[in-house]
């Protein structure tokens, strides 16, 4: 790969949330935290693009609230950024990514969009995919990475895939974007074939995604831009201008552009992904133990199998325990049945009410 | 009943346990927990001999680690006492009653002996039965109080009824002290009819249970006898010279006195009695909510019903639970099936394992 081919990864790490409640936060987010090991996910995100002869520094796109918390863990690994940009309101990915696109070196710079919350167990999968597709970022198209189902999963939104696109070896053209899908639906797609998760996952030049920016939501671009140039630069930290950034529509890149935009393609891939979106997903990529537990903290489960125990402080015993969620964090302690996490944010809500 | 019929409550407060870990601790025995309401076991077994037509004021028996705990929860209530007798060593029930028969103001005085961490729901059916039990205590009867079992429990010894007893209304000689059964002989005597849980819960003259010790624990009774004489007394504590007491044989009034003793009754009785043995135990008797929840503390059930959840402190949050028992105190959080808390023991003993 030649110089110039090199790309930029862009991390975006604002996201706040609370599917893994009572653990992450809004000061705490997922993407901050250390589920799977030693490194959280934001650190993960960082090193899976540090290899020089396919990547430049990556450029990070985060909250300001989050802003020590995230040089924090860079400087623990030794990552080095080309920019941190600390988004003064949170204003979705669309306008996120433009920022990224307005402060990178070229206009020319191939970007890799990726979310900072992922976990992919298979880098070498994901990034030959992401050589495979360079060629077409190059060509201006907007490319996808759609990951391959394992099952009818109805917590992401699905990318259908329709021609081949001639000159590449495994990119096609991206005929549909699906929202999240009932199960019905998740079904039929995954019977029919040709459907793909949306991971979140982008690769484009800069200039490709400004310009689509500019035909299919220009106020976007120009919220974008002003914030830029009169942003706040400190070494490689950049504030954007809040009034400029806050006038922006809030929107995701897939509603605001892929839907919308021509030359949109999607790359499969199965790279070991998961958004880990919930304790259960959580659970599902885990290294189990003997009993099949998968147990953080100080966890004593006598007789028990099939549960998910994490612990960042409390001491938890369980007995005769089978199939349960349990997790604590400070002065919370959450327990479920196994296959119930996505209602975890009823949880939060109903705690909310409460208090 | 006249002035010399009055009874002297002899209330056991010496026992030690974990099997309502984590809450109930070496430190917070179990009857000095508040786990029905606002009043502890050890204070609501006071409050079930206030009466004055039939009390004196009771002698307290417990260990010298609770003797503040004990009379801080005296003073809550303002229960006076005859003497709070510290036991300088665990030595189990018999020599502790011994203690209390030689303390008191006469050897003709009728003492009930009764746990401490026990629940009795009914008192008036209580008293009817001790007041019944009387004129046998007075006639040199060892009358115990047989609860009604509701059930083939196996976390009871049981006491089967023989003749009655001439001139009773309502008590039997005791036939056969039967130490905890297992399942299939608990369900035997229940169909046979005729056996009662032994509660623990005692009448007879001072001078009666002393004279039995002569017969049938001569050593027992002569290191309690040395252990009063050279007793420390300030007010109403007294304080058993330690070395005697130690001498004593650690035995239960049941093995030492009741199993092998002449003249021993019991009056039948069904108070409402538990003895909070377990974290099921205290589930059934108490008052659930519109979910069929039993809760106690910081706690959010949502979508969750039959579960018992009991928090000193940490905020619980469930979702979708059912029939679960939670249990948070202190730093620890214990969970479990309802249903497995028998097991408790094997927790603590793994918990213990592990540190």
């Amino acid at each position: 790969m030649s110089q110039n081919d090199l790309i930029t990864p862009v991390i975006l790490s604002g996201g706040s949330g609370t599917r893994l409640w009572p653990v992450s936060t809004d000061e705490r987010p997922k993407q901050f935290l250390n589920l799977t090991g030693p490194l959280s996910m934001f650190q993960l995100t960082l090193e899976r693009c540090q290899e020089a002869d396919l990547f430049e520094l990556p450029i990070i796109v985060g909250g300001t609230k989050h802003a020590d918390l995230a040089e924090e863990q860079m400087d623990e690994i030794g990552a080095s950024v080309q920019a941190h940009i600390l988004e003064p309101c949170a204003r979705n990915t669309a306008p996120a990514i433009a920022l990224a696109a307005l402060a990178c070196k070229s206009p020319q710079d191939l970007l890799l969009v990726m979310p900072s919350d992922h976990i992919i167990k298979n880098v070498s999968a994901f990034q030959k995919a992401v050589r495979q597709s360079v060629s077409l970022a190059k060509a201006r198209w907007l490319v996808t990475f759609g990951i391959e189902p394992n099952g009818a999963e109805t917590g992401y939104g699905y990318i259908q895939q329709g021609e081949p696109v001639i000159g590449s070896s495994n990119s096609f053209a991206a005929q549909r974007f699906v929202e999240k899908p009932n199960q019905s639906n998740a079904e039929k797609m995954l019977a029919e074939g040709g459907y793909h998760w949306n991971a979140g996952i982008f690769l484009f030049r800069a200039d490709t995604y400004l310009k689509a920016l500019s035909e299919h939501a220009p106020a976007m671009l120009e919220a974008a831009e002003n914030a830029m140039e009169k942003a706040d630069r400190d070494q490689t930290q950049i504030k954007p201008h809040e009034a400029s950034f806050a006038s922006a529509p809030s929107d995701s890149i897939d509603y605001a552009i892929m839907e919308k935009a021509e030359k949109v393609a999607i790359t499969p891939v199965d790279p070991g992904w998961s958004d880990v979106g919930s304790w259960d997903s959580l659970l599902e990529i885990s290294q189990s133990d003997a009993q099949s537990n998968v147990t953080f903290g100080d966890v004593v489960a006598v007789e028990s199998k099939g549960n998910l125990i994490h612990s960042d402080g409390l001491e938890i015993t369980t007995f005769g325990l089978e199939n349960m969620i349990i997790v604590a964090s400070g002065n919370q302690v959450m327990v479920l049945p196994k296959g119930q996490s996505q209602n975890v944010r009823k949880i939060v809500t109903a705690h909310r009410n409460e208090s």
